[in-house]
């Protein structure tokens, strides 16, 4: 399923006017949220941004590189498979369900608009992370380094941030595992606090199907498990044909 | 309570010395997980940081002024305060809070981190929100205007992203009525996408307390009350002395 995925990636290009012409509307008039305000994010980077981001770099600990040289190894067989990542996430969905998203959300597109967890492009700062997808465990496994602009209490992660990866790690799983979009509920309890610079595994699997329901469990604990930092059920939706109008659920 | 809260505001400088003396240890190593890369952020702005980030700038849509515009006149009376908007926590936290924090949790000083909420600098792109509390009814109002940098899905806020303002909200509901700190458990229900650059309006109260533990519930709603993104229920932990180790539960 990830091949089919990844073999659909469309074009920032296509990708705008085929949201612009589903969406049937014209792009959402800046001007109204954002008087006289400059943009910084240039959009010539929007449109030659394909950089992956989830191969190791610098800022990268010996603890973050092992755990990845590890599930590296689980690839070759061809049961597992690291997903690459992207700016946006224009980038990584099937062209079949931007169509059918179009349909169900009000999209707009945004020119400097961006995934949230790419909001700071210096190494090390923000989000560090690789995402890795067994199809038959229908599982992920997301390696997790968080940088210094991430803080909550002082030195601590920001509850949100967790939440955030763990949100991505469930959207990940669903979508790849059962062709669910859009996360309904996310339950997280927080067991240990995680230091900023520390590298966190997370674990994300699908518990079960109903419908167009998909649920979901996930625990994040430090890297050699012996630490749970927190543990997270949830359920996502799928869009099943491209007449549903009904994103909320 | 939220006067003592801000009466007690500390100094970055004196924050940062008592913090290391209760942890009892130094400085986070940062080449143990940073080797080789810059510093983007300088040091000499965390130094100084002492803006209001909570106060209407250009980026703020005529909606989101007029909303703030009213809860400002609440403040009037003293039934509601504004809270300021902060760099880190460090500047909002009560002195013998960050002494209590640093026992609990094993807190490191990290010279250029910062609060998750404040990732870019840029006006308009992040988050940009204000809070504001009532103590005697338990309860914050926050209006947030999400940035085209919080993208999920095209267009659409992250899920991580709203999620992180519900808990920062739930936080500061928490913190200010009843001194809690540490957010236990967070449960969300997504309802209707968010589109960036729209107004979203949480409320958050507390709804019960059970020894050290704070219950609280969110709602998050368009700017007239029609729409509702999203609701939540959530769990935070009191310190209720310095000798307390447990950030767990």
């Amino acid at each position: 399923m990830l091949q089919r995925g990844l073999g659909g990636l469309v074009s920032h290009r296509h990708a705008k006017s085929l949201l612009r012409a589903l969406a049937g509307q014209p792009p959402l008039p800046r001007s109204a949220w954002m008087p006289a305000q400059p943009i910084t994010v240039s959009s010539s980077h929007f449109q030659s941004n394909i950089k992956d981001y989830s191969i190791p770099n610098a800022s990268w600990s010996p603890v973050m590189v092992g755990l990845y040289n590890e599930l590296m190894e689980k690839t070759v067989d061809g049961s597992w498979t690291r997903l690459p990542g992207c700016w946006r996430s224009l980038q990584l969905l099937k062209e079949a369900d931007l169509a059918r998203i179009a349909k169900a959300v009000p999209i707009q597109m945004i020119e400097d608009a961006r995934l949230f967890l790419r909001i700071t492009d210096t190494e090390r700062l923000g989000f560090e992370y690789v995402i890795f997808h067994s199809d038959s465990e229908k599982k992920c496994v997301c390696l997790f380094q968080p940088g210094p602009l991430l803080e909550g209490l002082p030195g601590i992660i920001h509850g949100g941030a967790l939440g955030t990866m763990i949100d991505t790690t469930f959207f990940a799983t669903a979508y790849y595992s059962a062709n669910a979009v859009f996360t309904g509920t996310m339950t997280i309890t927080f067991r240990s606090p995680v230091i900023l610079g520390s590298v966190v595994r997370l674990e994300a699997t699908v518990t079960g199907t109903e419908g167009r329901k998909v649920f979901l469990s996930c625990e994040a604990q430090n890297s050699d498990g012996t630490i749970l930092f927190a543990e997270a059920s949830g359920k996502a939706i799928r869009i099943l044909c491209s007449c549903c109008l009904c994103p909320s659920l």
